[in-house]
């Protein structure tokens, strides 16, 4: 399994970031040509402080080609160009490939 | 499960960082009481660019009484003393209940 991780920064208006990426950027991603799963999770802080990002979500593939088909499809181009419209604070992303992975 | 998900930045010298983390950072991490299972992933950039992270480590718990256990432990309080050692490039700490995980 290959992950697509986009983290997202702590958004000046966390009620309009949500209810955009529920109503509008999630449907897009849905879209995604060979997306398997998506996991979203709201991160915690620790040790009493804030987590530097609002919003985590894990879009699963079987493959890395699979991952940059879904990016190079009309889907993922709109998803790309949708970060304008609700991601002004920043996102970071990054690709996780799990058959690489290792224990420590 | 609950896990704790630090991303370590690009490192000046990766090759140093590597051989810290192998050969120090991940047998006290080894140690954090609770701790069911640690996933390494080096991640890869998308569209080019290089990934702003150098290195993913996500620590897995049963919960999150679990998880900050292992922090308060000897062996968390070490694993956060040690960060200076390596992780001088920055490193995000957050946790993620995927508990509360949705699908979107």
């Amino acid at each position: 399994m290959v992950r697509l991780i986009a983290l997202y920064s702590q958004p000046d208006d966390p009620a309009a970031f949500d209810a955009h990426y529920r109503d509008v950027h999630a449907s897009i991603v849905g879209r995604y040509p060979k997306l398997i799963g998506v996991r979203l999770t709201r991160p915690d802080g620790i040790g009493g402080r804030p987590a530097a990002f609002h919003l985590m979500a894990e879009m699963s593939f079987a493959s890395r080609a699979d991952l940059d088909e879904a990016l190079a499809s009309d889907a993922g181009r709109e998803s790309g160009r949708d970060l304008r419209n609700f991601a002004q604070a920043g996102v970071s992303l990054f690709v996780a490939d799990d058959e690489d992975a290792t224990d420590g």
